[in-house]
């Protein structure tokens, strides 16, 4: 039998899929292939968690699906990008990504950077016309647009990337350097997703710094995790096992090593819970997403 | 002695690189490289057509350059973005920009790849962030962020490259596919470009129209024209003289001839300044800019 959290994670996935199939309708006339490569890697799976935690911030503020929805699409479409632009052959040179060939191996580097550079740019067009169709606040909008700009340009995510490729092969790299690239590369677009989820469901000031130390805890946790999992190996990142070890590329297990790093990911995901005690029984899938996202595999 | 539409384009071109380089500051940490990149494509000069043209649109319907031109610099941003990837040596593989080395030559694929991502992010939230620290009115902001992303997305800019790419080496492109890639790839942003500047400064729904019909037809005026220049050479692209023909990119003079490419432009350009004749003078660098857009070199 499924227990509560695993239905709400399953339910939401179906939710978000649904939409994200909408969105990217399989087009007759599309002689170029370009919404056959964005499909095909929006389309290829993943346990959806970032999308998923924007609803269910959504959901702990009083917020309805329905509104949150096209937001979590947007967050996924911009997350699906980062990973077909970091497969590529000049990046990590990825050919395998959940278990399947990566984008630029089945369509060729040029239609996997166009489609990476549609889904970004859609993601906004997403943000900007849902929004408006559906009578959200303008002002928030903004707000949401502003967020996500910043999680995900050059002062987010695609400055972890450069900083990671930046030391890739370095022999000095030290807790804080690794550290910040977490923070920018996963954490900034994971703490988004939570923080939109709650401003577009109304959540006041208190509740976004809340939220904002929750995601944060939450974020460094996901990234230590993944890495442990890069190491113990299982298939469930669907990338070559060690595939980060053979690159050099700066973790926390090859820093300080296994042990202390899941210690330290307990610490964290216990901290994000706890940062949600002000919250009612609204926030408990936000909660138990915490324990789940901290709890992978051990 | 400089002609007033020559006065009028290096003042504001003035005003656009100036706040081009506020942008994108010159860190002192810039460990990875990715502002240095950024900087670089972004500074690396050319008209600063697009941005103008906005400037423009604001200025002829009464508004106020404090208020077009974070506007403006956000399409200059994505349109350095585009040519940044254009070049990339999986799509176009050009080693020259504007007769310096394109971005990729300098500073290699992966930060020429993340430095165009980044841009296109970072335009997102300059229009956010700029509107909503001078007080623009949230909901025409949001259009704003509709239309440039419909702009350059998967409906417009990234669309264009794709089905450009697919014809390449064909032997039977029509006129009709031709103009399609023009349209989505280059005219969708001067089209985003005047309507974005018309509706930052209060243009109503006549007026948007009026302007969309300038925009359409400046903008396949100026398509036709580059490759015109780009058989006729000269330098002024910067380009290896005939890149395109080599590449046997689908253009107007190669599927109707110089002589009749030129009639084209020169029709397009006069019906541009007729579509402006509801306007007053404060329109006149619109018309003169068409002109000087369909004038170029001949």
């Amino acid at each position: 039998m499924k227990s509560d959290i695993e239905a709400y994670l399953s339910e939401r996935k179906e939710l978000v899929e649904r939409k994200l199939l909408e969105l990217l309708p399989n087009l007759n006339d599309d002689s170029s292939g370009l919404y056959k490569s964005m499909r095909y890697s929006v389309l290829a799976g993943g346990k959806r968690l970032r999308p998923i935690l924007c609803i269910a911030a959504s959901d702990a503020v009083g917020g309805t699906v329905e509104n949150s929805l096209p937001l979590a699409c947007a967050i996924e479409m911009i997350h699906t990008y980062s990973l077909i632009h970091d497969d590529l052959p000049s990046m990590d040179d990825d050919l395998l990504r959940r278990g399947k060939p990566t984008n630029h191996s089945v369509f060729g580097e040029a239609l996997a950077i166009l489609a990476g550079d549609a889904l970004l740019a859609d993601a906004f067009y997403l943000i900007a016309n849902e929004g408006f169709t559906k009578g959200l606040r303008p002002s928030i909008l903004i707000e949401v647009i502003k967020d996500l700009s910043m999680a995900v340009g050059s002062r987010g995510m695609v400055m972890g990337q450069a900083i990671d490729l930046s030391l890739e092969g370095c022999e000095d790299v030290t807790l804080e350097a690794s550290e910040c690239v977490h923070t920018l590369k996963t954490g900034a677009l994971i703490e988004a997703s939570v923080i939109i989820g709650g401003r577009i469901s109304g959540a006041n000031v208190y509740q976004l710094s809340r939220l904002k130390s929750y995601s944060r805890n939450i974020g460094l946790a996901f990234q230590i995790i993944d890495d442990i999992l890069d190491i113990e190996g299982g298939g469930e990142t669907g990338k070559n096992r060690g595939a980060d070890q053979r690159k050099r590329k700066v973790t926390y297990p090859a820093l300080i090593g296994l042990e202390k790093s899941r210690e330290i990911a307990l610490r964290l995901t216990r901290e994000a819970v706890e940062a949600l005690n002000g919250f009612d029984e609204k926030a408990q899938p936000l909660r138990e997403l915490a324990h789940y996202m901290g709890g992978r595999r051990y």
